[in-house]
């Protein structure tokens, strides 16, 4: 397995592949990588389904979300236990975001027969150990060859109590819009690993073209924490699970979601839903101290505080929470904060007014500028 | 949309792709071939998961299964409507297998920028009409950009009743085994479309070599009924649902599968999850008729019973239901006949030696083989 700096070990020399093994094999060696399953799975792995016994007096909390490379991930630079931890980390965030608590997982793989099997066996070890830790059972899934791309695909289900589901909709004009952690870093990290892999395939080509094919190594970049900080941010994020129940169990948030795709397009997609504007506090954001240092360093003279501002709310893969709080609630707020291990930040509020609305200030004048668009996966 | 028998209408110019479209206007475009959403789905399309009430007294039967393009099926020769309809078609499949009632689905696409807005909405619209059939509502599900291969990814969730979910594992010598319906045509449906495209883009190479590309046609070669009937019954696959739920429901099966990866890998898989082997009657096989004339037609003189029987047992994509029966419940399993809309042939029996072989006469002796392996999807 890779360390979970996500370090890389020596290329060893060609092992097996997943094409040299049955499917009933590479089943096994998920099995092996799981615990034993609990009693409420009355059926699990090897059948033609999963049979479960449900939870008593709970709504079910069901999404399904993809990883393909390419598109989500390199191989060039993201460890494989980095593509497992976050092809069920992006699922949890979104249970997290309803306030849900996560259950079980289904697993659906399309793996190139050129995949060795030690990163497939990483890769299920990275899921398995993040499913570990937020008690989520794998009870099922498929396997498949593809004829390109590695693609990850896993559905996750989950339980909340009747009426405490957060949704998107539920903001009115006043609320506050807060943001869980920081933002920026794992726009940073991805850019870094980005910029160290084509720094090494350089360097390597000339040495025979080896190791940047087989195993780029984001290691070599980790020369300070800031680095290795944002680059796990990045590899290994932690979905906010903790906080999104804490938030429907004492009914805090009217509204919520995950910043899968930034946090303009959080914002706009609460605004949208809930059919209210906002207007978002720049110099509130809390970006992240190591970003911000490093698109500083980046820029050079020319970047300025609204380039880091527009690079942070547009950035995806920070999978903070964004959430909707009434004034009046802010004390169970708080009562939740204590408890949700994570730094929780006002950055603005909803308005009647439908317009989504930066606000900074320069020089003593307040600007007001269109928030930027998110990321979009098509167009 | 294609229309059913999987007639191609003429090309038309370069339309529109789903580059052309954002992640929202696609899901809209999905929305609009979806009935309303039934008052069980408390959050659905739309937010980060779905939200569903809970079936009360039920246990929750889940299955994933993804379709690649390149694996799975072919675009040269399967209509979008019918990769759409087969991707819930052998979901739904699983779940009958289970004897369970399906109740909705999630959706996990993966698109490339070049696909037809078209050939999108009839692949929406293939699958919900099969989900309309069976009462199926798409509760969520997740949209994304594929770098190759097209891929469907359909996760199902079904209920059946404590104690009544069928398994592969219940089966005891002495069982005998049924299937549903008949074997044998998808695949020789599947060998007819390849015969077919490789024959039309030999013709249309020589006519500028447009449509072999982009619009290779099956309905070019439905020359007959049998060939249509084929290929039909590779392409739009129908699940045995009601059957397995009869089965389920009056206890009849011991143990159950279904046929996705052929007869042969179903009663190895039965035999070795239950611990009994089986002597299957090759003569007893209901080969399909059509697909039996065509196997004869194709292999001229060289081909004899024995070929054929190896190749209806082999084939994968049949998607009927297999099933082990206790002899003293036969009286159960006619009653379930009775309304399952879909013939039953006792094909063998469960075995205390854990062989699993094929009883073939030949001259008046009786001959046995090992059963033929099944389809691999990896080695």
């Amino acid at each position: 397995m890779q360390n979970e700096a996500g370090g890389c070990p020596e290329p060893l020399g060609p092992g097996p592949t997943v094409a040299d093994l049955t499917e009933a094999e590479l089943i096994a060696r998920i099995r092996q990588r799981l615990p034993p399953p609990p009693d409420w799975i009355v059926v699990g792995i090897g059948d033609d389904a999963a049979v479960v016994e449900p939870e008593r007096n709970r709504l079910e909390v069901l999404s399904v979300d993809a990883l393909v490379e390419g598109i989500h991930f390199d191989r060039a630079f993201t460890p494989p236990d980095a593509i497992g931890h976050r092809a069920l980390a992006v699922n949890l965030s979104d249970l997290a975001a309803m306030g849900a608590a996560p259950r079980l997982a289904l697993l659906s793989f399309a793996l190139p027969p050129a995949l060795a099997c030690q990163d497939f066996d990483a890769l299920v070890l990275g899921l398995a150990v993040l499913a570990g830790r937020h008690g989520v059972h794998v009870a099922g899934g498929n396997l498949t060859r593809s004829p390109g791309p590695l693609m990850v695909d896993v559905t996750v289900l989950g339980t909340v109590k009747r009426r405490q589901a957060l949704t998107r909709g539920g903001a009115r004009p006043g609320d506050e819009l807060y943001v869980t952690g920081s933002i920026g870093a794992a726009a940073a990290g991805l850019q870094m690993l980005r910029d160290a892999t084509s720094f090494t395939a350089g360097i390597t080509e000339t040495n025979g073209g080896h190791r940047s094919k087989r195993s780029p190594c984001p290691s070599l970049i980790a020369v300070s924490p800031a680095v290795e900080y944002c680059v796990r941010r990045y590899l290994y994020p932690e979905p906010r699970v903790r906080l999104g129940l804490l938030l429907a169990r004492n009914r805090a948030a009217s509204a919520c979601m995950d910043l899968s795709d930034g946090l303009a397009d959080g914002v706009r997609q609460i605004a949208e839903a809930s059919g209210v504007g906002a207007v978002i506090d720049a110099d509130a954001l809390p970006i992240d101290t190591a970003a911000r240092s490093w698109f500083n360093a980046q820029g050079g003279d020319t970047v300025d505080a609204v380039d880091i501002v527009s690079r942070a709310v547009r950035g995806g893969d920070d999978y903070e929470l964004l959430f909707a709080v009434r004034p009046r609630l802010r004390s169970r707020l708080a009562a939740a904060g204590r408890h949700g291990e994570v730094p929780l930040t006002r950055i603005g509020v909803c308005t009647e007014s439908r317009a989504v609305v930066l606000r900074r200030t320069a020089g003593g004048a307040v600007i007001e500028d269109p928030l930027p668009p998110g990321y979009s996966h098509f167009r």
